[in-house]
């Protein structure tokens, strides 16, 4: 502040983050679509919208009626939470993961630039073939990587175990609408949640992991 | 793959990394309303519809003519990178930085709750604050929470040195129109970018940072 001059008149917005919550929550509920959605997934559906500011995703999910249940159960079990790149895991919330569970984002291994070349395919498809010890029961979470879900519905066709619920997010214009089609038309039997076509993203698929964890933990404050 | 059984057939998808950039960044020229932005600037949306999987957003994009050389020069002149959030820095690729540039999230600071309940505001809000020794001259990339960006605009009001560049990304419900529309009405003498509406997002504003330090790198490989 300038000696002498007026102190500047702070901006007018919201500061409380309680209050942040419930208004985005309330806007949300009240302009979304989530009546053909069981509750618990509806508040999943909450959370990714309010990762997104879209509530027209609502309209584009694909899933399976028991992916909740069985992401939720997965996670007290103690499973690993599996990410397709570092921007997913920075965006899960630890503290409300209920049994300490470890994210595990293979991307930067070091052995992934030469597998990656050995299968021909993306480093994010490579780093799919480190999940394999424990890929069994796990919560998988794709936000970038198109390559990375067709690749472990690949590996899923060649015999791995299954995880519990695949969250399938990757985005953009090569392959991320054709990923999660794949995945909403042939699960290989596993449960899952996926956004159609080309929307998607590291936020949107955290907030997943995060609705499976803590479901609207903010709104019960 | 089990004794005996023909091997299962591998999906139809593009393996390849360049090709897949290359059809990416093909599709959002031939989609994106492109023409109103100066040549460095279409490589910029370029990477943010990249990023997002949506052409619709180079529509909302609000700047100041000079953003992308200001935000280019500062990287170059060995700025830091200052982030709203963890995602923001998981998402920006060293490897493009031109000087080996820090990248800075102070969200997780210990001080950052107290300091949050003395200013009452949000933890995003207050981690602001700390940026005060390194604002002047740097790269600002918010990607999640409005009441970072209506803070910092507080602080610049209230004669912090400005920063080269401010890379306006919050997303959702409550705040981040509001937060983007003052950042581009009254942007305190900044070049900026922001992307008008609800819409917004951590990966939106790492790959901003990533168009300032690389342009379209991947296309001409």
């Amino acid at each position: 502040m300038r000696n002498g001059a007026k102190p500047p008149r702070p901006l007018p917005y919201e500061r409380t983050p309680s209050a942040i919550y419930a208004q985005s929550f309330a806007t949300v509920r009240a302009e979304a679509s989530l009546d053909r959605f069981p509750e618990e997934m509806q508040a999943m559906v909450i959370r990714l919208i309010h990762s997104c500011g879209m509530v027209e995703i609502a309209d584009r999910l694909a899933f399976s009626p028991d992916a909740f249940a069985a992401g939720r159960d997965a996670l007290r079990a103690g499973a690993p939470v599996l990410c397709d790149c570092e921007m997913v895991g920075a965006g899960i919330i630890r503290r409300y993961l209920p049994a300490e569970n470890d994210v595990i984002v293979t991307l930067n291994d070091p052995t992934v630039p030469d597998l990656a070349q050995r299968i021909e395919n993306t480093r994010s498809a490579a780093a799919v073939e480190l999940w394999q010890d424990h890929i069994e029961g796990a919560v998988v979470a794709i936000g970038n990587a198109p390559t990375a879900l067709f690749h472990l519905l690949e590996l899923l066709d060649q015999g791995w175990p299954k995880p519990a619920c695949i969250l399938g997010f990757p985005v953009g214009f090569v392959g991320a609408a054709e990923s999660k089609a794949e995945l909403a038309a042939r699960p290989r039997g596993c449960d899952f949640v996926a956004l159609r076509g080309r929307k998607g993203g590291s936020a949107i698929a955290s907030s997943a992991v995060n609705a499976l964890a803590a479901g609207l933990v903010e709104e019960k404050r």
